[in-house]
């Protein structure tokens, strides 16, 4: 039977499919997903995503490292925030990190509440690593951006699209969103930083002093399986 | 102030938008709102759209043309389907009509539960008279995409996009969602029915050996202001 892969625009509309026996890919280009490649590739043992930051506080008490961000901004008393490039100049090697993001984490939570079979960790950090791993897979993938706040968002569909197009024609488009997303990535992946200008994430990112955006659309420079194994995501 | 134009994706994203006193355009190419401009167009008198079969059976009894579908097939013991063709063969002049359909006439209800302003339905049909009055009203406007059950569908968004590319620049795209829609009609318009070719709705039709895909991509042939009033859907 012929495999397929579909996307997922926002976590209100997870219930309409179905994630049991699938890989399930999530995205949060900026930045949970993208944190998680870069922490576990500058040597993370494990990141745990909680959903709650009181969950997050509780690990800080047993000595994780903490990142995490509300609405875009550090939290204050953790370690880190939620920038990629923070875990450059902070030793992670071998340690535990605890993260609690607005949009992102919580998608892997809600990916394992709705019985994927795997899920991982998607970025433009690791995007050919995890698609070839895909392939190797005989399953179907769900390509699940978290969106922001819900709403749809465009850097995460962009990635969609992009790793549609890495998946094809193994796994074939299925669904309008799929449709829609490799669209997206047809015309947008020549220039991704210019068809992102006019994101509303890169509007808050300026409000807001933040430089990660050309930084979190390179592509494949953390090349890590990033997989969730019993609640934490493992470089496998 | 500048004035905004925004689209909502799927009915199950519509509590993330604010539509108080906002003009709001529900969308359902693939039939609905097509349907309800080609009957208004026609010389129906009005349409009542009704979310439950129930309702509709009820005012069949009190002599109304009844017209809908569930799951794209016509509903039996009712008059009519939900193809705008049909209203060429059937004479609806000064008659009302109670339509219900999967996925646009409840978006007509939600509208009018979340506090719209105004309620339109657009399609192709109507897309330059439709335009031409949202300009002339001082409001925001919201392009609420009905989907199909729920998903994400290429028409709807196509429509959206193409809603934007009128309403520009004196409406500013807002969102991420807005400039997905546009992106979709920047690279669709030129040639709609080869854009829609993978649509999982052009599928379903094929299945169903419905051919109204490019009647329904038609540019204003039936350019009717199709606007709720009291329940009822008028020519305005």
């Amino acid at each position: 039977m012929e495999r397929t892969v579909e996307v997922i625009f926002s976590p209100l509309l997870l219930n309409l499919y179905d994630l049991k026996s699938k890989q399930v890919v999530v995205i949060d280009i900026l930045r949970a997903t993208s944190t998680i490649c870069a922490a576990l590739h500058k040597g993370a043992k494990s990141i745990i995503p909680v959903m709650d930051l009181e969950d997050a506080l509780q690990y800080q008490e047993k000595g994780y490292i903490t990142g995490g961000e509300r609405n875009g901004i550090k939290i204050e008393s953790f370690d880190l925030g939620n920038s990629p490039r923070e875990y450059d100049d902070f030793d992670v090697m071998g340690r535990d990190i605890v993260l609690t993001t607005t949009n992102g984490t919580k998608c892997v939570e809600l990916s394992k509440r709705a019985g994927a079979k795997e899920i991982y960790a998607g970025s433009f950090f690791n995007a050919q690593v995890l698609a070839e791993h895909l392939l190797s897979t005989g399953d179907n993938v769900i390509l699940f951006c978290a969106g922001w706040k819900n709403r749809v968002n465009m850097e995460d569909s962009l990635f969609a699209g992009y790793m549609i197009q890495l998946l094809s024609p193994t796994l074939k488009p299925t669904g309008d969103s799929s449709q829609i997303a490799l669209g997206i990535a047809n015309s947008g992946m020549d220039d991704p930083v210019k068809y992102l200008e006019k994101a509303s994430h890169a509007e808050r990112f300026k409000r807001l002093g933040v430089t990660d955006l050309p930084y979190c659309l390179q592509r494949d420079i953390h090349p890590t399986l990033a997989r969730l194994e019993d609640g934490s995501i493992v470089h496998k």
